[in-house]
């Protein structure tokens, strides 16, 4: 179907430009910049402004709005949907001190990533139209990477202490085995989750549903800066945005699609966490959630996804590494089987992890060098053999593991 | 595939009379009685002689044991098999008294039943060659009936207060709504299934693994004798023999095959539990689980269960009534689906949702303004949030209800 709003195909000249300069976002100058600012005029994930940004661009959009004017509702979008919203954007528009919230940017240590930068999980872009603008991210850790091999842990904030117990076992099992924890920045699971992931050494990734010069709630202030320091605090929120319902829910989606499962520890009937296990059955991860005794409420909604089969059970680390690990790298053996070995590494893999020290850490550059490949080879091996637990980040570099880790197999005849 | 010992088709004077006049079993005469003897002459559920059974009838089996001769291997069964058990069976069958058993079987109050008995039940018929050569039976109860609408309750023997407590508060839910319990009669969650059923005043049925007469473990012997005198102990042991570890094992097929449903409450890793579900599965009955803390070994046979698929989480009497029970008669009206959760709601929905004022009531017009959205769209999803149970119309417009009903139903959207 076509609609009668839908403007003749976009011109070279609507289009941000291919390679625009850097600019004080610390990332792609006109497109970044425009993105910063439609974050603080659109509703988070609004999948009009989604259908808006896939048509015209964000330069043309923050352009127009800036104008007082609509852009034309694109294809496939409801043109009521563009319509309703454009005189609320206009009037943002019109107030935004853009420069003030780039300025904030800098001032707050963050970095902004869009979609195309190299740094930009492009996990986030299976949510289509529901893909957050841009992104604030503070900590060192490269966003993308930590999440290619990480698992969400969520659940209730009034958690009792055999989920906290468990949030921070898990996550501390899956670090041993450089598995990185995303999770939202509440206390209760959330903080559990990401106290476990941190004391085994992992880099966290926290999601938060407000600006990140906010650290709400206030009492985790500490540990979103250890998160800062060892992963990324993430948001799809400006600096000075306040937390809302509307922005907690919304920011589950990003939780679910940045990671390739999610496991729900403790959660009552109508927790958010059963939020993020849906957007995480939507994109097709996979769903885990954590028993406990039928008579706490606070495990009812993890027993509702079992008993309706939309979570897997998993209990321990190697019940979670089941679902999300890569066969060969991370899977247990089958009965009898073995765990990916190193002759199963191709001669590059080989050669890399041979110049892979065991004691001390290796930048990527020496690592290259020692082994005699080129920079992007090294780091496409070195990728491969943290997936396969041969080697992991250390403090300063890469690090050799004590080769893969045992295969507990499964039980026969279950 | 036709074996050589195969004999020729049987003749009419072989088979057992079709109606056999009542003998001293209280049952059908000479095959009832064969039978009864056959069962102390066979180990219980030995293939080969539901084999010979099946082909030639329990009269002309006994009798040519009895005889010192042993039958040919009947069609589709092993001649060596039979071949291998025969010299066994003969020896017994010489040394058996079969007046005293039958005695033994009257002094006990006990009646005997066997296949086409009018009391048997015939759920029993599903294990094939596995079935039982006769049941005897104490109390009062018609077991057949019993078993149309009952659930089993299995689990360990050592089970924690958690396991007790939910078997007990299973069973007492179950014999509520006139389900009765199916058991072993061991100590921990059996006896705690048992004395739950009873509370509620529910006919229980326990398979013991031993004679009647033996009451093992014999601190529960009150415990059968109220469950003799309001529902059935039952044996596929003549009196007198003792429990042996291959007789629970093979004593729990019976269980699983007179039940529509299995839950095991508590596990470890090696249950015998876990067997009974085995059999449930390969009997296509409903295999449930109950989840339990992920710290407790008791609980890691159910989880794994649960995580193989191999059973279905249950948390309460509904979960289960929801696997075994009728459609119509007792399954939950529209098991899950209707009461819509919040997080269901889309984002519009519950912006509209989170402007409707809870004491008092407010205007579609200022519903839509505070929601920032346009009347027609309040109007829609204001039509939806009251269909939901989420709003209602109060005298001078909308008002927020105390949230949906208290879902009972499945995740929606799940």
């Amino acid at each position: 179907m076509t609609h009668p709003d839908i403007p003749p195909s976009r011109t070279e000249d609507e289009e941000p430009p291919p390679e625009p300069p850097a600019g004080p976002c610390g990332s792609a100058g006109d497109d970044a910049t425009a993105r910063a600012c439609l974050t603080a005029v659109a509703d988070p994930g609004d999948p009009a402004m989604g259908a808006l940004l896939e048509e015209y661009g964000a330069g043309v959009v923050w352009r127009t709005l800036r104008g007082g004017e609509s852009p034309p509702a694109p294809t496939g979008a409801r043109a009521g949907a563009v319509a309703q919203r454009a005189a609320r954007w206009c009037e943002r528009a019109a107030r935004l001190d853009a420069d003030a919230l780039l300025a904030a940017t800098v001032e707050l240590g963050c970095r902004l990533i869009v979609p195309g930068d190299p740094g930009w999980p492009t996990q986030l872009d299976q949510l289509g139209r529901r893909r957050p603008y841009a992104l604030w991210v503070r900590g060192a850790h490269d966003l993308r990477h930590a999440c290619l091999r990480s698992v969400a842990i969520v659940g209730a904030r009034a958690a009792t202490a055999y989920g906290l117990h468990v949030a921070a076992d898990l996550a501390w099992g899956l670090g041993q085995r450089s598995w990185a924890v995303v999770s939202g920045g509440a206390y209760g699971i959330d903080s559990a989750a990401h106290r476990g992931g941190l004391a085994a050494a992992a880099p966290g990734v926290a999601v938060l549903a407000c600006g990140l010069d906010l650290s709400y709630p206030r009492g985790n202030e500490g540990l979103f800066a250890d998160i800062a320091a060892r992963g990324a605090l993430v948001s799809e929120h400006p600096p000075g945005a306040p937390p809302s319902r509307h922005g907690f829910l919304v920011r589950n989606r990003i939780i679910a699609a940045l990671t390739p499962g999610t496991v729900v520890v403790e959660a009552g009937l109508r927790s958010g966490a059963l939020n993020t296990a849906r957007h995480g059955q939507e994109l097709h991860r996979a769903v885990m959630a954590v028993p406990g005794p039928v008579t706490s409420a606070l495990s009812a909604g993890c027993h509702r996804l079992l008993r309706d089969g939309a979570a897997v059970c998993v209990t321990d680390t190697d019940d979670v590494v089941e679902q999300v690990g890569r066969i060969g790298a991370d899977l247990r053996a089958g009965a009898g089987g073995t765990a990916l070995d190193r002759d199963a590494l191709d001669d590059t893999a080989r050669r890399v992890l041979d110049a892979v020290p065991r004691r001390t850490c290796s930048g990527t550059a020496s690592v290259a060098e020692a082994a005699g490949v080129g920079l992007d080879t090294a780091l496409s091996s070195l990728g491969l053999l943290a997936a396969g637990g041969f080697v992991e980040r250390g403090a300063s570099g890469w690090r050799a593991r004590n080769g893969p880790r045992p295969a507990p197999g499964k039980l026969p005849g279950a």
